[in-house]
């Protein structure tokens, strides 16, 4: 059973979810299985148009759903009603990414004697992979839940989708599947193109189940690491996306310090405590130059910061593990103690630290801690810096704050970009665009593949593989690779790009 | 200690090449990584220019390394002489890859306040992972080796490869390394572009080593999957790309049959003898209608062909007890039996099954058995066929063989495609282009990730990662993504393919 709690007060709220059993799993996959054939030949227009439908049933129903949302995150209805935006604007954009056809990858070339050594005729093009495994996240319960990106590129890719609902929003996952579910039915989809399941068991019995093909994740670094194992120790191995956790480093230059210090924290200060700290792209860890009194100027912007519920007891205890493993660790100095407010609620937690320090216990320090914390980490010299940058393990995101003539930048560019798969200048890292060039992801432990993104048009490419047609008669070829382009999508014919 | 064998006699041939040990394995490594940033930095044009050398330094060398290779091979002059300009074409291929620049997908989004939510501006390109481990296969000394294909499209990418050298062709890997590196540094590169090392323990220290950033693979199921594990298993997994075992499954319909059962059967004696059997896209399951005498036609094709010596005493070994095994199983018939020549060699041989019991010893006959043998699957209704094709694991090919009006062709093709990465209509799986449509790799267990390939122009892309450039002033920026697109390289801006 999977009962909900206002974080606010810590009440439970709504009516308690039932754990599907595993006859419930394997229906639900079977269903699945059952309509991937029909997602698949489904004309990318009208994949588009499903898309299209599913966004405007999100929209037409906002104020439940934001409700019913609120109640379980206690996120406000200012950021849900954004949050409810972006994903029904993510789902219009993949239907836009299969209206421009380019991400089938369709290339063409004709047989060539002449080639070393010659070839016949060869024709590529991605095709979707199957049912795929989605687990949602408890910080996004629209954007990265069960109408999330995840979803959403699973779908445009052309695989159906099995969804296992957080258990801090179960009784929004419910409501938010229903809805699509009956959007699907009505634009004519079989059932089976989204199904939803819950408990911790049904997590695991979708990532071994031989008929599920890939699996989307975001979540902490320990459940994403055992489900990672799972996937991989399959008698057939299955790509597993995971999104797990980010330090995601910010470095401040001598010049823009010296410059911009206010501005700079106040900055910090809005995007470590936004959303309560609980993004994946929340600055953990912020490099400054040492004896300017960054951290006083900090504080000052936290100010009187109202307390924020996080969204579950969980994420709380946590929270304060962490902010007190901080806290008490040798060379450690807490500039900002934690405290807690009602129901789930946690004040700002603010640490400096000295970057040899850093580096003496990069384990404690540069694992993720979720939740509105972070650490200073003041640097001496630039060689200080860079030892410092150079222990750090992958993140999502790493920023730098330099003025526009400020030597260092280049190098500290250089430097981020090794780490991370984004790198932001003179900005913030929390806030994901979605985008064509949009990439979230990153080494490990950022995410387990830093090929693929959660984010952006290219996510969609984590669920379609590549097949070659050879000699294939034109009447029996998939659309996207017939000679006269009936779809005229752009294609790579003999080399060139048309 | 590894020697290598003359397969035409089993007599040692060459000199004994040493094991590396740690220490040398750590230094290859770390020479790799030294030059990573001189590789990434490269301008594309001076990256290609450096693969157009190493093509020119193989052909240049063509009569040396053709006669080293046929001494520890046995593969002929013929087959190593194309097998040499294949990978020559491989590098200059790549090297067009490069110079064409859609392979770095470059993607401009300016900054628009207008969408939902407002973005700023974010350029996405690809870029090197890193030092590469490539595994050499041992049944294409070029193309698949130190020289193949794997270390061109990593070396195109901007990763430093170091090669595990295969033990079944030790002095042609040294020499061919050697070769390169002097190349290498006549092109003014640093040591570490490419290394290699020898023995078993090696390639495990590649595999677990936290400088290698990922693995390329060709070679059994068993030793693949091993290396698999382990680079899953390490703290920061890396991705694998391994290939592994594949059937390769031929459908031949009634209609293609009884028109052209001799040269069907000519075909494919062509294809599972061609190199002896061992062509990772070797037909190993044939199905055909039940009753039509093709196993006799197959026999007759077969003629007198001569025996031909496997690669190694471990391979010929492993055949044998493939082709015992599938000899001994219950319901399978011989009708060409296995028998061995001098040195290595070995006869095709023959078995036929019928199709319910294919799908009833499936693990036994949908194994690969590496080497001149191939099963005819007979099936006596379309039912049956369909019951067999659902019970085929992954491959990397599937054939078609059907007449130009052939009612259940479309359906098999969409059957086919589903389990492989390549399907071929009327023709046979051996024989791989290296062009821009290339698709080598399927699900598993045909390799580990069915999302790559192996060969072709996008064999480039497992190389490399998305980083995402937010807000970066143009003069920071990577060539490819500044705003007067100073490489002339397609891009899409905007949403808009340019």
């Amino acid at each position: 059973m999977t009962q909900a709690f206002n974080p606010r007060t810590g009440e439970p709220v709504g009516r308690e979810v039932p754990d599907s059993s595993a006859t419930e799993v394997s229906a639900a996959i079977a269903r699945a299985q059952d309509c991937a054939q029909w997602l698949a030949d489904l004309p990318h227009n009208r994949r588009a148009e499903l898309l299209h439908a599913l966004a405007t049933a999100l929209r037409d129903n906002e104020t439940s759903l934001v409700e019913l949302a609120d109640a379980e995150t206690a996120l406000g209805d200012r950021r849900l009603t954004g949050e409810l935006a972006r994903s029904a604007a993510q789902l219009d954009m993949f239907a836009d990414v299969l209206d421009d056809g380019a991400f089938c990858e369709a290339v063409i070339d004709h047989a060539d004697p002449q080639a070393v050594p010659p070839h016949t005729d060869l024709r590529r093009m991605l095709v979707p992979l199957g049912p795929v495994a989605v687990f949602a996240a408890s910080n996004f319960p629209f954007a990265f839940s069960v109408a999330g990106g995840d979803t959403a590129s699973a779908l445009a890719a052309g695989c159906p989708v099995v969804v296992k609902a957080h258990p801090s929003h179960p009784n929004l996952s419910v409501r938010t599947a229903e809805l699509l579910s009956a959007t699907l039915e009505k634009v004519g989809a079989p059932s089976g193109v989204l199904e939803i399941v819950h408990g911790h068991e049904a997590g695991t019995l979708l990532v071994t189940d031989p008929r599920i093909t890939a699996v989307g994740f975001t979540g902490s670094t320990r459940g994403g690491r055992a489900l990672f194992d799972l996937a991989c120790s399959r008698p057939d191995p299955i790509p597993f996306y995971g999104e797990l956790g980010s330090i995601n480093p910010v470095v401040v230059t001598e010049a823009a310090l010296s410059r911009r210090a206010g501005e700079i924290a106040t900055g910090l200060v809005g995007s470590f405590t936004l959303g309560a700290g609980q993004f994946c792209t929340k600055p953990g860890a912020v490099f400054v130059p040492a004896g300017q009194g960054f951290a006083d100027r900090v504080v000052e912007a936290v100010g009187d910061t109202e307390p924020a519920p996080l969204l579950n007891a969980k994420i709380r205890d946590g929270y304060l593990a962490g902010v007190t493993a901080l806290g008490s660790a040798p060379g450690v100095r807490t500039v900002l103690a934690p405290r807690t407010g009602t129901g789930y609620s946690v004040y700002p937690a603010v640490f400096t630290v000295d970057a040899t320090t850093f580096v003496e216990r990069i384990d404690l320090l540069a694992e993720e801690c979720f939740g509105p914390s972070t650490v200073i980490v003041e640097y001496s010299s630039a060689e200080e810096l860079a030892g410092a940058l150079a222990a750090l393990p992958g993140s999502l995101t790493a920023s730098l704050h330099a003025e526009p003539v400020d030597p260092p930048a280049a190098e500290l560019l250089a430097t981020l970009r090794k780490k991370v798969g984004r790198v932001i200048f003179n900005g913030w890292p929390t806030g994901v665009a979605v985008t064509w060039s949009q990439h979230h992801g990153g080494p490990w432990p950022s995410t387990t593949v830093p090929l693929h993104t959660s984010v952006g048009a290219t996510a969609i490419r984590r669920f379609m593989r590549p097949v070659t047609f050879q000699d294939v008669p034109d009447g029996l070829l998939p659309e996207a690779l017939r000679e006269d382009n009936p779809l005229g999508i752009p294609r790579r014919v003999d080399g060139v790009l048309r």
